[in-house]
């Protein structure tokens, strides 16, 4: 837990040292959170504040059924809450201050979900410490742009790279992984929320993964990049954007190949490519894997949305001999995982039969909870084991 | 000022597609800030509270003599303020609701300074399009670690690099920047706050810059990383860590050159190697290029806090006659840049005269303003284009 503690500090000579002459209102002699065996105190100055909750994430650790526990309010007027010990995960949170929702101001660790910012913690001893960075060797993560000519709107898009420790001196060629975000997310997405560099950092140095690189792309064709990452300037990320699920980022995707097979060190062969989704990442799985044939070995559908196409594409014909010719080929793996209180639950049940009625292998995973990072995590720790072994 | 303008969005689908199921308190109709032609409106809903004001860095552009502004709360609970016509700038800000201070939770873009997050946005048409993403090449940014043996507490230490556009692609060698942050900072301060990526993208773009490495250090020699970043696990960063200014970072500098030219195409001769820093950076920049003679031909303090050394370390042995070394032996550029508000600003004085007493020549640019990130982003803009020319 030691890892976890939020140290009280008093911060010295910042009013003149640093930019924030003007932010009068540090609390800094709160600590919060403050994590011991698991169980974890919040706190937040509010001497004026007639109610102060807790709500966000954090809840499936707390009350899975939910949505806000009441803190309570000291003689100091600092409203607190201690949890039962948690389980062993990332949480996010966020407080609400008399129906006004908050980050923990004591917390300088933020979240980006979408369009909601929130303050987050790790709970260790557990899964919690494969989202850790712990001592050992580190990979490297790269933000770069490659051209796309063909998705008209943003013809050089960006992407993040994770290349593994000793990449930059090892003269090898490496694995890859095309990993997809979800409606919402972008490039930002899987190494943020995902803990995607501390997962395969820690995979690695257990032994547990082969050294692979991990190439995280933007699924909006129709943005250049994240939010605050492209021409479009400071906007307001949305669930969905123009052109979206639209066909043009499964079309496209042999850019995004070819960029990283030219600009790193690769094997660059069908056994040494895997993609993998959550979401409509999933979908995009599915349909870029079965249109470009014989490109991938290795598929993961994290909590797939595997629903039917909105608009004509010439990737949406055609899907069950396609899936048909991408069965014949063969492949080492097509790993699905869903979890039991996913709204796609039903549509996951659909999916799999489909594939059962035309004889198509797969490994199912299903697992608790529904359709939350908290499961994207854990399915990417158990899905990177398996390839390219 | 299109790009700024944040757009009235309302999230679909977000309660069942994402992992935010339990965040009901989404106020997406909300919009702010909002910006037109200059002013710039901020609003929160908050119908319980009793006051509500703004401050922070933006009341740089609204009232210099004050520290925050009260805003008005309307019948539907919505407070808000309407800014004059703003300076073209980067601003950060917070809300202070009933004596909490909270973000703006209509506003995912966030900015760490040292241990508080802030709100942030850019009024354009002027320095503010330096610090936007605008339809230009764009370089590269990554976060790699390179090996320290002699820092003890942290031997493998992380770094941001920003390489130019085409540098993947040009098969050319470049100088290199090494570009140094203050305390409370690490090596995510240029890259974030200080819009390293989006100066050097504008600047080359605009013919104003020669194609260039960046280098951002962590001048922290007991940490491996930035909080969060390192396997301290997410501590709250502190303004004087141990071993703040302690000559090792000075000492070991030579690691980092080593990596960087071991690692990218680089011109390895002074010729082409620049180092400068704000504050802390800047006292480093005076003594590094120092101690370690014919290493750098461009210096860049930016508002340096050039105070007696604290502690003993063989760096801080000899000061003046190391720097009559340096002046000897010659360089192309000494700049010198303050504020004339900074707190700083006797302690230039005396440096200058310093250097005057020994005849070392510099260039010396005085601004408006004090020891803010306003200026550091400023003087990178202005130190840059005199570069490797």
């Amino acid at each position: 837990m030691k890892k976890c503690l939020f140290l009280s500090v008093f911060v010295l000579f910042s009013a003149i040292l640093t930019g924030q002459e003007l932010q009068n209102s540090r609390s800094t002699q709160v600590v919060s959170p403050e994590i011991q065996d698991g169980r974890v105190t919040f706190r937040i100055s509010a001497p004026n504040a007639q109610s102060v909750s807790l709500i966000g994430d954090v809840m499936r650790g707390l009350d899975i059924t939910a949505q806000s526990v009441d803190m309570v309010k000291d003689e100091n007027g600092i409203w607190s809450y201690t949890s039962a010990p948690m389980p062993s995960d990332l949480y996010t949170y966020s407080f609400m201050v008399d129906g006004v929702r908050t980050i923990d101001p004591n917390n300088v660790y933020v979240n980006r979900d979408v369009a909601t910012v929130t303050s987050m913690f790790i709970v260790g001893n557990g899964i919690g410490d494969l989202y850790t960075v712990n001592k050992v060797p580190h990979g490297t993560v790269i933000k770069t742009w490659y051209q796309s000519p063909n998705t008209v709107d943003a013809t050089v898009r960006r992407l993040t790279i994770y290349t593994p420790p000793g990449y930059e001196t090892s003269g090898q060629s490496y694995p890859v992984l095309y990993l997809l975000h979800g409606t919402g997310g972008d490039e930002e997405a899987w190494i943020t929320q995902g803990r995607t560099a501390q997962i395969l950092d820690n995979l690695i140095a257990q032994g547990r993964a082969a050294p692979m690189i991990v190439v995280m792309t933007n699924g909006n064709v129709n943005y250049e990049a994240a939010p605050g990452e492209s021409s479009l300037g400071l906007h307001i990320p949305i669930m969905r954007p123009p052109r979206y699920k639209d066909g043009t980022f499964e079309l496209t995707f042999p850019d995004i190949i070819r960029f990283v097979e030219h600009s790193f060190r690769v094997k660059a062969d069908k056994a040494n490519r895997a993609i993998a989704g959550l979401s409509m990442g999933g979908y995009h799985t599915m349909h870029i894997s079965r249109y470009h044939p014989n490109t991938f070995d290795y598929m993961g559908l994290f909590s797939a949305a595997i629903l039917p196409p909105e608009v004509q594409s010439p990737v949406y014909e055609n899907i069950v001999p396609t899936l048909q010719t991408q069965s014949r080929n063969g492949y080492k793996l097509y790993w699905i995982a869903m979890g039991t209180a996913d709204h796609l639950y039903q549509s996951g049940i659909d999916f799999r039969k489909q594939l059962d009625d035309i004889g198509m292998t797969y490994t199912y995973r299903e697992s608790e909870g529904g359709h939350t990072w908290t499961n994207w995590r854990l399915y990417l720790t158990e899905f990177v084991p398996l390839l390219f072994k």
